[in-house]
């Protein structure tokens, strides 16, 4: 049996309402408006090997901040970049979606950051489409960096996205995409 | 089958290593190497008036993308930029802190983006302190903005963060701020 | 006699190409494909009263990087919230220009970085319209943070800025903004 | 009148002060407490052939603004990621720089913005070690993006480095430095 059976995920997963899309009727409006965390429910896996697709990022030292290290906030410049790179990979450049009128908005991120990232690192961002409803999708990322013998876990990420229109409308996601998933 | 499995928001604390502060073996020592989300607890309100700070920031052109809105990476800015203006109001400033030898890892965060913020919203970010162990601490936020009649709720967030010292050990964290909580 | 005449700006001046604004007709192109360098002419005062306008910044943490200090590209967004907050001073947001349809390209920009900032500095920025052509006009800045005693010059800065429709047309500048500096 | 005052390019080299190399004493014993814009003297050629160095970049989403283009303050991250390959293709990497307790500061930095940079665009970012000094350096560069057909010129830049000690003093640069100048 699953976590997400436990957890109170299933009945927010109705509350949230992303940037956009906001899919009010779904919406109920807790009486003491108190929002659950989470709507996201996908669980990154610490082996890259569960994951089909992965894109190499060196750290800018722009990047860092003055304990030395990554500022956590860049982690979510590394997995949009590799989500882009994903789409290219797939045959469906973003680029390419946004001028058909498509976009996606993201509509929640979590981050577990396990090791500090440096300066000049090579990191593996790898990412999985973990799952996907008639309008949103889950990504699962993992970033490791080689020491020179095996990978080490830096950081896991969920993310949450929300298929708009180009106006922000909710819209369903295209086939290509659920396919990945089912 | 583990409480573990179960009840993933309280045993995961000892599951989670966040950068620095705690070995990541724990996490290697995982049978089916899939980490449970989450760690974090808080659960923000949605209800400004819940926060016993704010502080407002006004959106940087720079802090928006090609979609017209703010890019979602910056709303870590925002949080960061709070919690320091939120030490300072209660006397320990950061930098001073930093100046002792402490220092406070982000060891995990999560967004839920509600709606979009655009170029010179003048955003409020609400905070609270949620919750502490001996060595970490939990804040919870509310970014509103308002539309000239009502605040109205644009992104709600939790940040974990690891007192460590300037070397990176975890340590305690000091009195005044497990005071808060209790 | 002002360095203008003595320096080969006037002849770069023609030479220069801002992003969209593209003043064709009058780029020659240069035989040997070598662009002088500069068009600016500006020359930002260090004196803090020959500014009529200062926007102060608290430095975020995030700024900073692993020097321990402000990352050099940083003053740009210290430069632009400054512009921003100038234009709302005069009584013509950058918000409501956007609207009707201008905008402001940056063509150019100089900064000199003459001491470090920090974190959590408080940075004043002084601006000063400094000149201004039918579509064009260039702003000088000063960087100063008091030390306690008196303001110390951190650096100073020019951006050359073209006004251009929506489309990224070149057009004149609105009247109000020519007679500044006049 | 002085030479300084028709020679800005080369009298400047001893009147501007860069962040922790030289002390801005010099600069406040003006008179006129006027700066003369520039120390930096290199004149970035248009030609991609003058460069003997590029290094090419994908332009990320959360590098656009809401104008739609690249904003310009991310040009300065593009020049520094080309630096840091630069100095490890040849083989004197930063990171082991810094670790030897070396540093190169940013004094200066001029840009011209020729055409906007674009969201997935490749730059290339070419590169020419300008000039040097004892204790200091000019770097001009030349980002273009091929069109298809030709590389189209977007941008030109140049930036001025001081070299430290770790402690922030001025010190001469490494011999194989110099070297690759003269």
């Amino acid at each position: 049996m699953g976590a997400r059976e436990l957890l109170p995920v299933e009945s927010v997963a109705t509350l949230s309402a992303g940037p956009k899309i906001r899919a009010a009727d779904s919406v109920h409006r807790r009486p003491n408006s108190t929002v659950r965390i989470v709507r996201l429910s996908a669980e990154p896996s610490l082996v890259a090997a569960a994951y089909p697709f992965h894109h190499r990022i060196r750290v800018r030292f722009a990047e860092t901040d003055a304990m030395g290290i990554v500022h956590h906030s860049r982690y979510l410049l590394y997995m949009e970049e590799t989500r882009v790179e994903y789409l290219r990979h797939l045959g469906h450049p973003y680029a390419e979606l946004r001028q058909e009128g498509l976009d996606y908005s993201v509509i929640e991120c979590f981050v577990q950051y396990r090791q500090p990232l440096r300066f000049d690192d090579l990191v593996d961002v790898h990412l999985k489409l973990a799952s996907a409803t008639r309008t949103s999708f889950q990504m699962s990322y993992l970033m490791t960096v080689n020491d020179g013998l095996a990978p080490v876990v830096k950081a896991s990420a969920v993310t949450v996205h929300g298929c708009t229109t180009a106006a922000g409308r909710p819209t369903r996601l295209p086939a290509w995409l659920g396919d990945l998933v089912s």
